[in-house]
Order: C-alpha cells, then structure tokens, then sequence
C-alpha cells in the first residue's frame, strides 16, 4: 500500500471534508440550497444591531451555533453617528476580504499548497454627493474598490497568482459585489 | 420672530448637522470624496481578522476613532470552518440592513417624521453547485436577497412607504449591492 506523509488538514482545512462535501452536493443536488438570514433593529440615530444565527444548507437546517452573533453598525460623527461600530460601507468590505481570504485558504489547501500568510488591504472611494442627492452624476455606493494582497505560501509565484485568480473565479462575496445581485425589499409600516 | 418646539435632534439624528453638512458638500465639492479602508489578515482555516480604523472624509483625515475595531469573520462548520464568527456572506447581508436602515432614518428625520421602530429580516439564497465549482449554470453569490422592513412610525402609510423608496434611491450599500462595482485585485506574492 503506498501512503503519502501529507495531513488531511491543510492551511487549517480538512481537505477529506471538502472533498467529501463536494461528492454530497453532486449525488444529492438539493444540498446545495443556501439560505442566510440576518435580523436587524434599528437602536438610534445612525446605529443599528443585526442578530445571525440560523441558516439553511447542506440539506437541513443549522444547529452548529448555540448562541446568535450580535454585530452592531453605526457611522462616524462626521456621518451623523457617534462611532457606535464600523460603519455599512466597511462591513462591505470585510465581507469581500474574508471571502477572497478564506476562497484562497480553500484553493490552496485543495491544490496541496502551504499558505503562510494572506493578508489585505481594501479601500472603497465615494463620491458622498450621490447618496446625499446633491448631483445625480454621482452614484450612491463606491465608484471603485481596490484590493491589494500579501500572500506568503510554499508555491511558486505563478501557482500563488493562479489560486488568486481561482479565488475570485469562485468567491460568493466577490461575485455578489462585482455583478450585483437583485434585492427586492418589502415595508409593513404603520 | 416665530419658533417651532420642535428640536433638530430627531430620530437620534442631529438636523441641523445633516443640513450644514449638505451645504457644506455643495460648496465644496473636495468635500464629497470619501475613501473607507479595511485591513484583513488570514488566522487559519476559513477564519481572518479585519481592522477598521481610518478614512478619508469631508476633506481631512478622520481622527474621530481613537481605537480600530476589530471584525472577525469566518464559516460554519458544515463550510469548513468553525464558528468562530458569521460567515462575509452574512456581513454582507448586515451591511446591506445597516445601511438602508441608517438611510431610512435620516431620511425620516429630514421629513419631520418620528420614527418608534425600525427591524428587519434578509434572507439570501444561494445555491452552492456555483461557488463550488460543480455547475457552471450556477453563480457563486446569492440568486436574490429578499428584505422584509417593519417600520412604526408617526406618519401615514403612504409617508413611511415613501421614506422607505427614498431610502433605496439613496443608499450606498444598496446601490453597491443592486449593482455592484469594479473590484481591481492585486497580488503581491512569494
């Protein structure tokens, strides 16, 4: 019997679990239904809290999570907040980094490369007359993002620039910020 | 001189603030320029670490935000991780309910209008074969986004469900999410 030396787990990811993931979602087709969920309340002035908990997938509905997230989100003064939190723009943004970051970690754990460092820095430009509605010209959100990465990882640079461009062929966030999803927004108000 | 009772502080939101910052943008356009910014770094597995601290804003250099934040994010078990945070595609929902959220308020308080109760709940819908590479017909991010909005508020139901349209015409993250945005990737690699 011939056995390598290698772990299963690579880059902290059990690469036996993905894979076996992988063989459910082609055999059984209706696991690969997602469903996220995110509860929001509005605290005061600018600052809001949301509450994630439950989710949909893999066929069931989660129970790994014994107690809700609780992630606040306010602006700074000069965006009429008090700094409660980050503000919505930078959540953005987060959610784009960890994306990317963790669609890397899983490439190159597939791919059997070691990763020693991956990090990043986001920067988001707006043109705040457009969501102020002082000039039409201008859109509301950013008009660019740039993303700069410091990836450190046993491979050559063309193997680590590869899982970069396999990273963005395959992110959840990066697809939804770069092509838009539609939002269909409902109000019972009184 | 004629005075009304009412005070420029509505909905948490300072009035008088919001209409000298307009007029501010509208006589200084350099105002209007806006830069976010997120540092993000890889801890292990699908986990990574995003600082928010600075930004550009209203011409300087914000100084508000005496400590960075700190925002992990990560993925549940059944994505290969371990719960150590919600997943970005959740942040990404959270950013989305902030924003409208903020921007309905503001707008209320603009229009004279007392807000008791803003809350919502977003589900997003995915379905995994895309991000995971099995069937191309399927995109990696959300198919939709529904946003349910429950909103109590002193104004009628017409005022309120035209508060909630002006805030859609108006929010950043809604704009950026409705119709994404260019996202220009660098790596520097080793």
């Amino acid at each position: 019997m011939t056995t390598t030396s290698t772990t299963p787990i690579r880059n902290g990811v059990d690469t036996a679990q993905v894979y076996g993931t992988l063989d459910v979602l082609k055999a059984q087709p209706d696991a690969a239904r997602f469903e996220f969920r995110v509860r929001n309340r509005w605290i005061d002035g600018t600052h809001s809290r949301s509450t994630i908990h439950d989710f949909w997938g893999a066929g069931a509905e989660d129970v790994s999570r014994t107690e809700p997230f609780i992630v606040d989100a306010s602006e700074p003064p000069v965006l009429f907040g008090h700094n409660e939190a980050p503000n919505p723009a930078e959540y953005l943004l987060h959610a784009l980094a960890g994306c990317l970051t963790l669609t890397i970690v899983n490439v190159a754990a597939a791919r059997k490369v070691e990763l020693h460092e991956v990090s990043s820095t986001l920067i988001g430009v707006l043109d705040a007359r457009g969501a102020a509605g002082i000039d039409e010209s201008y859109r509301n959100g950013f008009e660019r993002i740039e993303l700069s990465f410091s990836i450190r990882g046993d491979a050559s640079p063309e193997k680590l620039q590869e899982i970069v461009e396999r990273a963005k062929a395959r992110s959840v966030v990066y697809d939804i910020v770069t092509n838009g999803v539609p939002v269909a927004v409902t109000a019972d108000v009184s």
